[in-house]
């Protein structure tokens, strides 16, 4: 979402992949084909595309049929990619010619490996599958988040964040995609040493059985447990409220709107701007998108939010004067 | 083959291209999706793309494990595409298009439809993958070679027949390739209503059980049963003997050099253009293409072939003077 809102801009764009996927058609490859997970790089690579609808389009569709279905076409792509040339990273490559993509889609890890959590009662959820699945990690606690095997961060991507000018983390599923990239060894160090400003953009609603109870403060000390809580500069916070009738349909599923205390957020270096980021447009999926059901109808408008970053982009020295501006 | 020697010149190639495929990768799709049989389709097009060697690596890489194995890419592009749009023909122009690909590649038939072959003791082979791999149709002899069910002819192709400057037909799969666009309705009648020249490029060796015994003029006769025997302009034929080993393997396949006798040949209308149009370099084959071993090494040259053809379509009012050249 947030990529192809940025890709409008006159940046250059680096998008690090979480490599931790097994689910669904990417976790069939991983166990048949013994690639590495397609899955979010697919989705960064059609994101970041600049080629025709439909290639994008193409890129997305899932086959509902005989021993293809519930793959999509791009996870076969990038598997097939990944086989001819022998690394996975390689194929990226290839994948983003074919699809003009403008800035780079970087694997975090080359290395195979998958989330683990332990929780407070000793209880091991093996794979993002099972963790994603799970609904009693918020009541059991959490021990410990940890990739099994370890794995150490792709030096394309730590070279892209001692570059940066920005590092944005978020939105996106808190244990299962944005925890996992600082699993791997030498990303966290890597942020907390680049002079970048770092943004964090908060979800929108609170995952059921997961974040459920989460307030925007008990996000800021997950994340800043790995790469340190005063190391956030700006978070994005909507403030824009979605209808009555949206609410109570998320809620019948436990998915709650996340509360922000100001006064708890003045605790924090960091600067919260609350904006309108978010979308109303009702999503139009492919009619060949079989997860559309799935999809969230509470969701950032990928423009408002890159304005917002670009915003903060181009501050420089006058980012005092955030305070006013919202 | 030919189209990859062919697209070096200035000319409008249109590929017209049986449908009655059925057999591996193909025939699964077939099966399980529904869809019309993208072999011979993306080998049309990927010997037409104009994109990088990467790409055309990619159509035809197959996978070699789990649910996926044995498809290949390039199939498995096409059915998406025929799926996404809801026509086989509109996917193929998609793939076209991402592919690069100079000139139009042309579904002889847009209906779904199977070769039957009926043979003289009574026999109904049904299916393309079932005649290719009898080899008692010789010996038995054929009854009758038909589409099950009946299928028209796309208009786009019979377009392009009554339009061409140059009819090709040939080489291939006998009874599997090129006599199943004959028995397309409309496609003998518009190739003998058109005032093209008709070229037969005879293939080199024949095929075991199918055509075991045949000399040129028994392809001529197969073929003109339908199109009419003098509606056949040129015929070349390769007089460059393969070395003794590789005609040793052959035959110990009951795969013989065909035969040629001058003065069988004189009883027809064409011309018999003799030329050495044989490839001598061993076939460089992608270390992914599991079927590499499978495929021919008596192999005609794209190159000679394409020159000889261009020839033939330069002579306009000179093409008395062929015998002189050979």
């Amino acid at each position: 979402m947030l990529l192809s809102g940025l890709k409008k801009y006159p940046i250059n764009i680096a998008a690090i992949v979480s490599m931790a996927d097994d689910g669904g058609s990417t976790g069939v490859l991983r166990d048949e084909l013994g690639v590495l997970p397609p899955g979010d790089v697919r989705q960064c690579l059609v994101a970041l595309s600049e080629s025709s609808g439909a290639l994008r389009e193409l890129m997305s569709y899932r086959f509902d049929g005989g021993g293809l279905k519930g793959h999509s076409f791009g996870n076969l792509l990038l598997s097939a990619l990944e086989k001819i040339n022998g690394d996975f990273a390689k194929g990226v490559e290839e994948a983003a010619k074919i699809l003009n993509v403008k800035g780079d889609v970087i694997p975090v890890t080359e290395e195979s490996t998958n989330l683990y959590m332990k929780l407070k009662n000793g209880k091991v959820l093996k794979g993002e599958e099972q963790i994603n699945h799970n609904f009693e990690i918020e009541r059991a606690g959490i021990s410990r988040n940890y990739l099994y095997p370890k794995a150490k961060a792709n030096p394309k991507a730590i070279k892209k964040i001692k570059e940066a000018d920005l590092i944005i983390i978020g939105p996106g599923n808190h244990y299962c995609s944005i925890i996992p990239n600082f699993l791997v060894s030498g990303i966290p160090e890597a942020i907390r040493k680049s002079k970048a400003k770092v943004v964090f953009n908060c979800n929108l609603v609170n995952k059921k059985g997961h974040t459920e109870k989460f307030s925007l403060n008990n996000y800021v000390d997950s994340i800043g447990k790995y790469i340190g809580k005063d190391r956030i500069d700006f978070i994005t916070f909507n403030s824009k409220k979605p209808s009555e009738s949206l609410i109570k349909k998320y809620e019948s599923k436990k998915e709650l709107l996340i509360k922000f205390d100001p006064d708890e957020s003045k605790k924090g270096r960091f600067k919260v701007i609350q904006a309108d980021i978010l979308s109303n447009i009702k999503p139009q999926y492919s009619k060949n998108d079989v997860l559309a059901a799935h999809r969230a109808f509470i969701r950032h408008d990928s423009t408002k939010l890159a304005r917002i970053l670009m915003m903060i982009m181009e501050l420089g020295e006058h980012e005092n004067i955030i305070k006013q501006i919202i």
